[in-house]
């Protein structure tokens, strides 16, 4: 039953597909684009349908662009001989915020998960093997740290060794300004056996 | 700085315009709408342009509609002698949902508030006014509980009563299944002095 007409209640009914969106939030969402004008909500509709036209997976390391090659593989002053290998685009964006590194990336798309259905094969593990060319030294996993994650850095790790390419797998302990006394077992014990020398 | 490409950006900052959406849940959204189909983002982006571009008011209740009179004004078997006086359309769901309300209802599209520079003239009180020819017996104001929506049901109620139409206001008291021990003073208060006979 909706009082609104058929067209405000379908638009409620999209908002309301997206993730993280219950039916309030979808109505607050749908009644504040109602109060805008029709040239701003042309352009929120148009933003949308472009992004997804426009959506093209860099060449070299399948991150979302909308170019062939990325800015990152296309920076000549980034490193091409370390890749870090990550499963979503967001991981690309929060390791940049970091600064910490200055290789390139390779995303992934998803994590090998039996129980999904999702096998090797379902994600970008190939286009990762055809850029180790000789030119790539190492290969830094940053799988998320939960099971499908560390499998999956275990898989890339036993094909990119035969090829000479160092395997690395981002170091896990203590998140910098935590506290000792809240950190669950598991980590704590990693952060012991990785520690390193001052 | 931003790894996606301009046009995901972009889509990004729009669904983090909306009410009660950060940067990550932006991003969430923007991410799920790239791995679905370019049909279905077509689809959704079409119905947010159509809900603004059909986007009319009842000519009579001033809800948001997609026809001229909107459904419940005209329902021959609604009760056009009482009308409920609410602020927004989503009040008309909340009480429609109640199925208590047989009426009619008016959507005045705010409430006066001097704080924000809203005065009566801002809200749709003249086109309740207007309704008000003779057949209406009773006014319902069921504007929220709080301050300004007070102070906007006792404005009308004084504009009302003297076109001899009974003004009434929705009781207040403590919600149904509340416990006594955490109602408000003033809900409590209300409670005991709106007591009815049983």
């Amino acid at each position: 039953m909706s009082v609104y007409g058929a067209s405000v209640t379908k638009l409620i009914e999209k908002f309301e597909s997206l993730p993280g969106v219950g039916h309030k939030s979808a109505e607050r969402m749908a009644f504040y684009l109602m109060r805008k004008s029709e040239e701003e909500v042309k352009d929120f509709a148009q933003a949308i349908y472009d992004a997804r036209k426009q959506l093209k997976f860099c060449t070299v390391c399948q991150n979302m662009s909308d170019k062939d090659v990325c800015d990152i593989c296309g920076n000549a002053s980034r490193n091409k001989s370390i890749i870090c290998v990550v499963q979503d685009p967001k991981d690309v964006q929060a390791i940049e915020r970091s600064r910490e590194f200055n290789g390139t990336y390779h995303v992934l798309h998803g994590k090998i998960s039996p129980m999904s259905g999702v096998g090797p094969d379902d994600i970008r593990i190939k286009e990762l093997l055809a850029r180790l060319d000789g030119t790539v030294k190492e290969v830094i996993v940053a799988t998320n740290s939960d099971v499908e994650g560390e499998a999956t850095a275990m898989y890339i790790a036993r094909l990119v060794k035969p090829l000479g390419v160092t395997a690395t797998r981002i170091a896990r302990g203590l998140p910098v300004g935590g506290d000792l006394e809240y950190a669950d077992d598991v980590t704590l014990g990693a952060a012991i056996e990785h520690r390193v020398e001052i």
